[in-house]
């Protein structure tokens, strides 16, 4: 009989090759090591020797090598968890020792890139099934990782338009299995409502923090001083990590820019109406902010 | 002697005359029926019988008066919690019976507007000292206010350039006895910090709801579903009370239009250099964002 809390339900994958053990590749293996039903054996590879070690020393893996291809031999289940920017590199040193029927995954922030770097590359019979769980903090690096991250939270799949349904389902499931809501949809609508959802806010928080820094040296000790109302909020996503977002941006380039001259003209909108003052339109901006906010608080989404 | 939790020291004010009694209004009226250190009588007036009735019914004013012009008379303290916008027609309405000697302040989110308003109708011998707490809550109206809103909270005092000493300094104790922590600065100064720290900010959330409620009927409902990772803070701030913020950037246009201007630009080069694919640009900004971000940590202001 298993001890408590360990799964009798058959695991998703046999051998499950994580690539990147950062804050999601750590808390995927933290959660098979919890509850093990998402791997039967899982293999952990990562870039540095330090993360290699601190990856021994946390002992949420099975199994660590150095070498990715020697990692993803004969697992049936692969997945990058590495920064987006980085899918195209790894995956030449690693296609050629992708096992036969595999599954290839990602947690990627991005989905179109995912499928324009990792596809071409992909064997004969490996299947892949692109994936982003919507769960992150603002911390990285193989410490940071714990087994309940993607719990109540979503997960958007990416299917290809020909891909594999057995697939895709065994994907569906182990995101499941890692407590998320599993949502499908095309790349290119993900790489859209991550834009405005998720990368503008990043790309606003950055920018406002440097103008901030850039004001005169009196006013940017006072900006400190008085962050509390509204900046502060803005600082708090601001703190993200440096590769990843390097990476998202350059990798939903279209879908970002679009957005960010959506909002651009908004606001040159609003400023205009200040400057001109023009009560109606900046009430009514302000009310559907308000707006907005209620139909979150109503979904439970706030 | 005075009942437990009651103040033996004399408090600032004999008669305090509040105008308005929405959250900020009413914290003051709260903290003073806590401490009784603030005045030794606290007159309320609003603009509505039902805020007025509500006053009546929550017991935190001394007297409730329906006529400011009535409220104000014979009081050695007036505060204006009123939106900036309203300032200047209940000044033409209560100058003529402010009280020879009495101190005149205000809790505005803008502190130039408020003097260009008030200043030219004070009757000789009225002391103004502006002054802004800086605390509020997303929630308006007699109902929101608590004692302890100010607690912790800066406050910031713009005294006029050849303001009466003892009057600020009166000011000041009173903030203290809010619980605040009280700062000086000019009234230009208070207001482009403000615009970066506080307006701005607003004002892009606004800006952002306004433009997701723009997409598409389709995108549109994925960004509500999927709203968690950034634009959800942004939400949050944008569901302020609708004549608070239009009255704040009608008043403070042109700090607010000059932190625009500056943080638009950055924002265009910021989607230039996704564009162009320029990374270091796109890693110096992220890592600003995150030097920002751990200033405000060390100052615990995060
Ligand atoms: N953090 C979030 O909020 C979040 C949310 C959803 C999805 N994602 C996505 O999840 C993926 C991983 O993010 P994370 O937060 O787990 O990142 P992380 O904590 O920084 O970990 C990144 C991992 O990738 C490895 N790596 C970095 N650059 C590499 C390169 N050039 N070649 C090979 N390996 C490299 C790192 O190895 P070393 O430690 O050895 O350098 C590390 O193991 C990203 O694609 C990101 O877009 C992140
Ligand atoms: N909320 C914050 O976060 C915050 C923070 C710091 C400073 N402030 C400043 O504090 C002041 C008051 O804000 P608040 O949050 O307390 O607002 P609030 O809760 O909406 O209350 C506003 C009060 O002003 C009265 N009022 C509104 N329009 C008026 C008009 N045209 N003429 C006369 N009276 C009018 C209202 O009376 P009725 O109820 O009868 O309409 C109500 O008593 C504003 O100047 C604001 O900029 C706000």
């Amino acid at each position: 009989m298993p001890p408590a809390g360990v799964a009798v339900t058959t695991p998703v994958f046999q051998r499950l090759c994580l690539i990147g053990a950062g804050l999601i590749g750590s808390s995927i293996a933290r959660r098979n090591r919890e509850r093990g039903d998402l791997a039967g054996e899982v293999v952990v590879t990562a870039r540095s020797a330090a993360t290699l070690a601190r990856v021994r020393e946390l002992g949420f893996a099975d199994r660590v090598e150095e070498d990715a291809a020697e990692a993803v031999k004969d697992a049936d289940g692969v997945i990058f968890c590495v920064p987006v920017g980085a899918y195209a590199g790894v995956m030449r040193h690693i296609a050629p020792h992708l096992a036969p029927g595999a599954i290839l995954s990602d947690v990627g922030s991005t989905k179109g890139s995912v499928i324009r770097d990792l596809l071409p590359l992909c064997p004969p019979g490996v299947r892949l099934v692109p994936a982003h769980p919507m769960a992150g903090t603002e911390h990285s690096g193989p410490d940071a990782g714990f087994p309940t991250l993607f719990e109540g939270r979503y997960c958007i799949v990416t299917p290809l338009p020909n891909g594999d349904p057995q697939a895709v389902e065994k994907v569906r499931e182990f995101w499941r299995r890692c407590g998320s809501a599993v949502e499908s949809m095309d790349a290119a609508t993900h790489d859209k409502v991550v834009a405005i959802v998720s990368h503008l806010p990043h790309l606003i928080a950055f920018t406002i923090c440097g103008t901030a820094d850039d004001l005169s040296e009196e006013t940017r000790e006072s900006v400190l001083k008085f962050a509390a109302s509204g900046f502060r909020d803005f600082t708090r996503i601001a703190s993200s990590d440096v590769a990843m977002w390097r990476d998202v941006f350059l990798n939903n380039r279209e879908a970002v820019l679009e957005m960010l001259a959506r909002f651009t003209e908004d606001a040159h909108a609003f400023g205009r109406a200040i400057r001109w003052g023009q009560e109606e339109f900046i009430v009514d901006r302000i009310q559907r902010g308000r707006k907005i906010r209620r139909s979150l608080i109503e979904r439970k989404q706030a």
